[in-house]
């Protein structure tokens, strides 16, 4: 589970001070490929992932009537993901369908769900521009999921947008895209990124007033300096 | 000749519902892909496709001089269309030019014709962003259409982002994109979608007051149940 | 060195009429492809190239202490690329990881260079969408260049989505994308370009007030007429 | 189970046959993309799919040292593939490192196993081309699974070349490529698909002897009385 | 019509020194991209182009009854290409499918006719594997044309790989693919080219011996001057 | 320098160990992507690394008169790249057109290079596969460089097929591919190469006679006094 202050931080935390974070832990493919935010959310989407997978159709199984069975995956998947954490969709880059829509969206916002991620589409792509619930994917497209896609189980390890997710893996998703870092770096993580996000605030500051980028970024003794004054002074305020 | 009940219908069809219609009637691939609304078009583009074709150029017949012949076919094409009915053009969803610009758009639009669509680009992307009339597109490229397009013919039978689309099939565009609807389904089609988008207004609103997918999405007896009851109220009013 | 009065003219030219120029000429591949305008730049960005190039990353050399060094290529390069100049990177057109990202684009637009253009991707996309500064790429995209670019050296001629860039040709980007420019045609592209886009004016108007194309677009000598009237009008005014 | 017949039969039908059958029970897509015949197996490759799933490697995870595990799923799966059937692997279409090589695919064979198919590629390209065992994927690459493979589990449904293969479905091989057969058509497809080589093969004839198309390829009812005769004369020899 | 000197010369011709021949006048994009000789045709191909048009499968109208239509233009196109020309058919580069299989290469062949290209892919490769009859294309599928491909209509101008095929064009195909060639080029093309080759030959051989490139390579005036000795003593054995 | 050992090593090492070697290293992407061996070299290629630039070709400057120039690039390299090292050409993984063929490969034979790598095309790709000299490439294309490639530099680090290739780099090159290996790790990776291909021979053997992976592969301690007592009887030999 994460804690209040992580989730806090992490609320904050932008996807590229993220990666930064877990590339200096060695970790280089941790941004999912391919998709962006589709809806008005205007938070950042933080939560533990719970997955669902689909695999290519087939014609026989994958007909209307294959949702009349209450059992199944897709469905199911959505009365499932626990309030807070993040369905997380495997459909295999493909764009030639969607992997869900509106009802559904509007089925997991209601339940509290932290959001929706998936490296396929979504269709109702209009609405969705205008839900304020954090949505992330490969972009509209109406034809719905049985045209491509089989879902066939949950909350097993998947594929997403060339990322590997695992259950409980914790999410973090703002304007650029969405972050996948593994459970147990996820404390020390927050921390660092709000660390990192401080002093870059502040470098910002300091070029942005017409500083040079040597010494400054990254910063010398002489700019840390100046970054610890700065920062006595606003937390002094 | 499609009826004005018809035409009606789909002014208000999503393209969501509408492939889903042709999905329970064996048809899957009828989404064109790659493309989206590059225009300001508010409504649904509705009307019967009326076909270009392009093929590579080859640099001894492609030279500006080309526009000079009144029978170009690009040129033919946009004096030719009839209104109401929808230009659609096959550039082997070629993005490294356009198939068109702002100049023709205008034409089209002046001459009542009912939209474009295009699997490869335009250009004036910027002024066609501003426009009143639907216009679909792969996306903007400035490079003239002769730099890779070589028009060849008018109102044969097409491909356009990898879908069949003959003369006088019915072209529905929102703001997902375009589907393509055989003629001789359109009539049940557009009757079948208007149907089906009551019914999940319904549902949207069941689910979104806190109902879950279970006997609501796909709805069973008594959900259909409510659901008449609330068509009547709604035609009461 | 570009004339102040070429300059102007650009400052108002499209890139889809600069390409018509350039195809005129016989040069075809000229439009930067697969990517746009991230940036809340208004006004076009016009200036001469100066490149960056980056090679794939090596794992024991792309670490985050590569930045130490003040020699870095990309930290150089936003310190060196002359004010009025675009910096031009060889990203090799992959999007997995990001070019550069805020800190830097400050420190560019700090320093007076007219924009930046890269085939690869920033990360801080929503922050740059904001800027008042020109800046084209492929997208956002979070993870740090390291992870997948090594900064190799600067003002070499390069790749750029696809296009030949040399040190000294001049760019110019609108909302539509970015033309190269060999810079011995600047001064009569930017000429011709500029009557192109007044007889286009001029014929958009006709169109939109009903014209046909045949005699209008191309104009045939009745046409050119009356627009030398119109420009005759105009210029009295 | 498949029976010694279906067995035998499907030892001697092409994939364009068996395809065709699926194609007429409305199965379209069940041919595997983008994968070969990389061994010099000379005979059709029949048996049951028994599953291997990857996700993209995370580098934590994915050291060398993971082999170390005996519960790896990699080499776990190889030890349970049962004689006889056919181990299938989901590498995502992923073709920038191995999925297996030449050690791996020696232990299959003495195992028994009727064949392998990934569509992903293998190292040890040269030593495969000469095994007298099916192999079938998108080519060679001495990069070690590790580099982007991270195996997680086996005998589920997955997604192999753009096609859903379930456990127990049937796999056929030639040097064509793979087809997909679900289990409950195999007994059926490969009765028909014999029926079908053998007109063909009298039908071949015919058209190699100086008949046009129309009435031989498809058959009229004389073509069909020729056809009869020449299979009596066939089988009373 | 194709003089029998040209067409003697484009036997021997090899299609580097045809496209470096049409770069020469201008064109650039002559060779169809994505394909190889998938036959055991140990000579050249040359023939006027026939051209077959491929749009996207329409599941209502794709069936396998399509071909009981004596008029199915790929059946048609088939018995209608005149002995000596090249069918060529237009399959969007897609690879999915078969766009034909042995019966009708067969056929082909009986008929005279001298070659067949397709930017699709065939069924039945191994079979053409050995067929001593020129055959090009992206590879081998097994699954019928129905599956992606409705055929639509012939001899009219297409694209194949990229390239513009009008019908009467010149196709030439040696061991490294096809080379397009406008009609009205070919009997310059031919002489042109072999004079090249012969060059070309004489080049092979100085630089075999030990000559460096320079004056060679292009060849000087010394080097051209050994080069009419050498051509004499030739002509005189 | 490499040394002799180095080289002997190298020489009958895979690039499959040899990317091993380097992943055990922390190096994952040192395997040049895209390309194969095109010609009948039966040997492994082992050579410094020798670099050529190409950015995209620029109609007015590429020209077939740009080879008269003795300085052009291309031409330059051929003549200048070092007996005994490898000519590795980034060609920006561009297929429609050559990066070079016969005449120059020829030259470079007779030079004494050992091979040449491009993640391009070459044209004579017929004459190239008969030719004992290493030659990898992404596959035969006719038209010349000039067509899609402007030569522009030598001996710069570039990228090839998605590597980093240093000037210095061993590039060694079997059936499979091409694997850069920085300098510095030549010597150490050459021994240890050799150390695991020898165990992994024994291991081959053990598993062809029987054995089954858990224990074998990798070996434990027994397995491991088994490949020792090997390992003494066959140098005993």
């Amino acid at each position: 589970m994460i804690s209040t202050e992580t989730l806090r931080h992490l609320k904050h935390a932008g996807t590229a001070t993220l990666t930064t974070q877990l590339f200096k832990r060695g970790l280089r493919n941790v941004f999912i490929q391919g998709i962006g935010r589709m809806s008005a959310a205007k938070e950042n989407m933080v939560g533990e992932a719970f997955t669902l997978r689909y695999i290519p159709a087939r014609e026989d199984l994958d007909l209307v009537s294959a949702f009349d069975n209450p059992e199944h995956p897709q469905r199911k998947a959505v009365e499932t993901v626990p309030p807070g954490q993040v369905l997380v969709m495997d459909c295999r880059r493909e764009t030639r369908a969607a992997s869900g829509g509106n009802i559904l969206l509007t089925r997991l916002k209601v339940r509290g769900v932290a959001g929706v991620v998936t490296d396929g589409c979504l269709r109702d792509s209009e609405a969705i521009g205008l839900m304020d619930f954090p949505v992330y994917g490969a972009g509209g497209s109406a034809p719905l999921n049985l045209v491509c896609h089989h879902a066939v189980d949950m909350n097993l390890p998947i594929a997403c947008g060339g990322v590997a997710v695992f259950p409980g893996d914790i999410l973090v998703g703002d304007g650029e895209g969405v972050v996948v870092i593994p459970q147990h770096l996820a404390e020390e993580l927050a921390r660092d990124a709000h660390e990192q996000e401080t002093l870059e605030e502040f470098v910002l500051g300091e070029i942005a007033g017409g500083r040079a980028l040597p010494g400054t970024y990254p910063p010398n003794a002489d700019t840390l300096a100046r970054y610890r004054e700065w920062r006595q002074r606003r937390s002094d305020d």
